[in-house]
């Protein structure tokens, strides 16, 4: 599963432009180059929109948004829209502060996302247009269970089917959906929420498969997800070995990440359609 | 000692707001992580009062400051303080420039801090209102001796007295005081000042301890410092096994922190009240 | 060779301004640490002045640039113009966009620099005042091979005749050229393109030996770029050892420069003069 998908990136290393917060930006630039694609960040309003034009996909991330780079995500974003490239969103806290949660509004309003990632608490905030986000992680209320599963899927489906993006809801268990059907995705580890940027580095790993399989977003969003994921586990299995803590744990994760092939992906996937 | 400290962070984790500086800001996020809190990084004019709210604590981080992120950083001081948010400041070069040490300045004037954490040359600057910092390390003239260490702690009392924050001066020694008494801390290795960080990152610890310890903010610097001094042993003893640089020496203090537990530390502590 | 510029980065450790993107800003602050100086990151318009004026060298990069940022850089360039400190340019992108290429232009005019470093896409962008730079890489078409290699230095040292800078050429095969001489150096490995930073970290390691080593700006910065791909041939060899990724690799190549001494560069050194 997915060999088509991985054989894409490879042979069509996609350039994927980010406009994203400075925290984890060195982690998200060097995981492009670990899951096969090239990075750049540009976030002048004077030049994002020819940076995206030579680009293949764009990623925007909300993480540390100013006055100035949100007017140069929209400006990215409407000119990635004009070229049929895919721009992906990560909302970064949406639902933690006003700011943060207008200009996702905003960011809908005026951009065609083809794909929204996110934890629980931000993608409701997406849907409903405000959130109980604390922070940058999700609110302990917002987890998904296997109680309320399908519940998720099916606001996932609707949120789908009124932005015309595929979801990304990650989390202990991770959902991709379109307006018509979803996958559940198991693979993972706790521990990948004990490191910053776990979720913006998946955002760009989607963006660099979408970017190489812009007409097959569905599949490449649940292989972006799956591959990070397995990710997550090898990296906890290598840590073992070592006694290492968070930070060695990371260095493994986008170690990992420029391993993985899909012979090892088809050994490790736990994926399901819902 | 100090293990009630260490307990409150893992009963409540805190979430901590910074407010710093983009060179060490992903190592700061992770050390938050790894010492128990939660980060979230802000500066925009609209929406740090409103992150700084839902956070338990406040880091101020001068490191790259600009016109814009001065502004985020008094509107974001007020708002913790009227929460009694505590508040840390780390005058990052202050004596370096007149923008540094005038900000400094401004931040006293307008916010009330409840730990201010900086090296020798820092803090002096901080209590004369101008130094001789070079760039952001301290100046060699300026070192803590056996011979000094008395007079460092009376300027330090005197510094806590005049703005009723707990002062911790870092080192080769470590100082913490406030206006009545003060600990010296030993723990350290040299190693840490060749690594860049080390400081802002300790300032985040001491933030997310104070996070969760807003009663008890003297204890908790001096459990902050001695716990970064004792990780920075503890890395320097890992990387002797596998003839680790520099790069490497920063994985281990980050890993140290995600393992480290009351009994270590107590099994480490180099701490006298002074 | 190179023992005398090694000894005076030892003897003399520089102090670096550095006005740079934040993508790998980090990673920059921490080789400059590695390769014995001390970095200081600063851009506000209304302090880079006088933190140049403490410095020994200052390196502009304009990974991320923006209009605030750019008006630093020429404020800078014009003091440590002023007095005779090496100004050191990595015209990240250069060619990707007109506000890359504009900002070069730009800043040749306004600053004098001691060394331009770049790839052959952006080096060739600041000799045409145009260019096929694809992102923030080389374009293929560029290549430098054993064909094209002396027009490529016949290129290097006209740009040098026409700026005064020493031109550092980075790639498979790098080259640094003044208007008189030039180098080949065939240091290094494949795999320093597959991690982000590699070309900011060289330049400013090229920024601290010319910090330390003023009245020999060509030498310093051979032996920069030669230490700099020695370091990844090091770290390479260590990754084997251990079946790393790329972000270990990242790792060892710091370590790697922190462990540099003259005798294991003049093991490993392939350079002639061309």
């Amino acid at each position: 599963m997915f060999e088509k998908i991985l054989e894409n990136v490879q042979k069509n290393p996609p350039l994927v432009h980010s406009i994203t917060n400075y925290v984890t930006v060195n982690d998200c630039a060097n995981i492009i180059l670990a899951c096969g694609g090239s990075p750049i960040m540009a976030d002048d309003l004077s030049e994002v929109a020819e940076i995206t034009t030579i680009c293949n996909s764009l990623v925007i991330n909300i993480g540390t948004l100013n006055e100035r780079t949100i007017q140069s995500m929209i400006i990215a974003g409407k000119r990635a829209n004009a070229l049929n490239h895919p721009v992906i969103l990560d909302p970064v806290g949406a639902g933690a502060s006003t700011l943060r949660t207008g200009t996702v509004e905003k960011l809908l309003k005026e951009v065609k996302f083809a794909v929204i990632r996110g934890n629980i608490s931000e993608i409701k905030t997406v849907y409903q247009g405000s959130g109980t986000t604390q922070g940058v992680d999700a609110d302990v209320n917002d987890a998904v269970t296997e109680k309320n599963i399908h519940e998720v899927i099916a606001f996932a489906k609707a949120l789908s089917a009124q932005t015309g993006a595929v979801i990304a809801i990650t989390g202990a268990t991770d959902i991709v959906a379109n307006s018509e059907g979803a996958y559940i995705l198991k693979n993972g580890h706790p521990l990948m929420s004990k490191i910053t940027g776990t979720g913006c580095m998946l955002t760009t790993v989607i963006g660099s498969y979408c970017g190489a399989n812009a007409d097959a977003i569905f599949e490449a969003t649940a292989a972006a997800v799956s591959v990070m994921g397995l990710c997550g586990e090898l990296a906890h299995a290598k840590l073992e070995n070592v006694n290492g803590g968070i930070s060695t744990y990371r260095t493994f994760l986008i170690d990992c990440m420029s391993q993985m092939n899909a012979n090892i992906l088809n050994g490790g996937l736990k994926i399901e359609r819902a």
